[in-house]
């Protein structure tokens, strides 16, 4: 084994985070700028997590706007670009700067292949502090929008990137509907990581081919799952 | 006038020195990965820039691939996603940073609003050192694909930011087919540099509410118009 590449939200770090980091600069903002709404930052950003956990992502700023009697043409786009163009406040999941140092010092390469807007997703690896430990960082949309995953190209141009075969890398990552069907079409190794916090879809008609070849709870039982391939080629 | 806003690309640098620079980056990939290849870098940035002359954008690496006989199935998105990835070698057109210096001196507000992928807009910013003469940087890419210029709401949006009115702020630019025409709608100023160096398409179908209410020949002129309009106001 040769290179470990990761998916980014949900794998290295909590996505929820990002987004309550966004939605706290969207809710600053409406405080600075709409000084006649009688209401703090706290109470909006409260609002906007409870129209998220009622009706999920998507119409957050909608709801928000219409509570407040605010212009949805006028804030929508301007919102949107607040949100997306903040500076993240977010941290990585335990231990990760170790896992993925202690791989580096054994001598994998490290990588990252990411889906999202490419200037949002490079904001969140520059906030994580991540680049000094990449190899290879991967946002497909940089690629073409037809590339995001589950499409193998961006597994290809990782690998070319490190001149390294398929089967000489893992990709690791959480989602069962798009991050392990080009990684395993391709035949490289594929290891989903179920943090306790995330919510899983477990639908059961998930197609073998979409499915990782293993399964931790922790990143750390990464190192495992690599001494079981490492035995496992040798028998 | 209180802010002045420009456009990117072809206004405040030569994009084709972005394009030279990705080609580049491609010709230098091929070499080292493709040793093979009985060529060297100048070539193959030769026959890039040839192809580019030739049939214009948009199919130059395919040109390339076909020419070399490599699978362009295979190094198309490679390809591209070198170019769009690589860290560019680009300058800014001769006294931009003393103009935009001498700007923010008069106490004038200085953004820019750039259509383009916003990772790759925002990577040529950071390759220029604009960022801290910058005051609002306005990617419309992160906003929404039909937020695109000539769309009004990228302008709306940074003059939010600003806290300031249209009639108080200039945009500079030089493509009239799409710098103008949202500015215009919203009653900004608007000022179209057209660099010797750059060619302009000069349709005479052009509708006048795309072009710009003043035209320049070097970005220094910028401050004879800001008299005028000063003096205008005046009387």
């Amino acid at each position: 084994m040769k290179a470990i590449l990761f998916d980014l939200d949900d794998t290295l770090y909590p996505e929820i985070t990002f987004v309550k980091s966004g939605f706290k600069a969207v809710a600053a903002y409406l405080c600075q700028h709409c000084q006649h709404l009688d209401c703090n930052e706290q109470y909006l950003f409260d609002k906007l997590l409870l129209y998220l956990q009622s009706y999920g992502r998507g119409k957050t700023f909608d709801y928000l706007l219409r509570d407040l009697d605010l212009s949805i043409d006028h804030y929508i786009p301007l919102l949107i670009y607040i949100y997306r163009t903040h500076v993240p406040e977010i941290k990585l999941y335990p231990n990760v700067v170790s896992i993925l140092q202690n791989l580096k010092h054994k001598g994998f390469s490290i990588g990252i292949i990411t889906d999202g807007m490419a200037s949002v997703q490079r904001r969140k690896i520059e906030a994580l502090k991540l680049e000094k430990l990449l190899d290879v960082v991967i946002c497909t949309d940089e690629i073409g929008r037809h590339y995001w995953k589950p499409s193998p190209i961006p597994y290809k141009i990782a690998l070319d990137y490190l001149n390294i075969k398929p089967v000489e890398a893992v990709y690791v990552g959480n989602d069962i509907t798009k991050d392990f069907a080009g990684a395993n079409a391709i035949n490289m190794h594929t290891i989903q990581v179920k943090h306790a916090d995330i919510m899983v879809q477990e639908g059961e008609k998930i197609n073998e081919a979409f499915k990782a070849k293993h399964v931790i709870h922790e990143l750390q039982e990464i190192f495992e799952i690599l001494d079981r391939l490492h035995l496992d080629k040798q028998n």
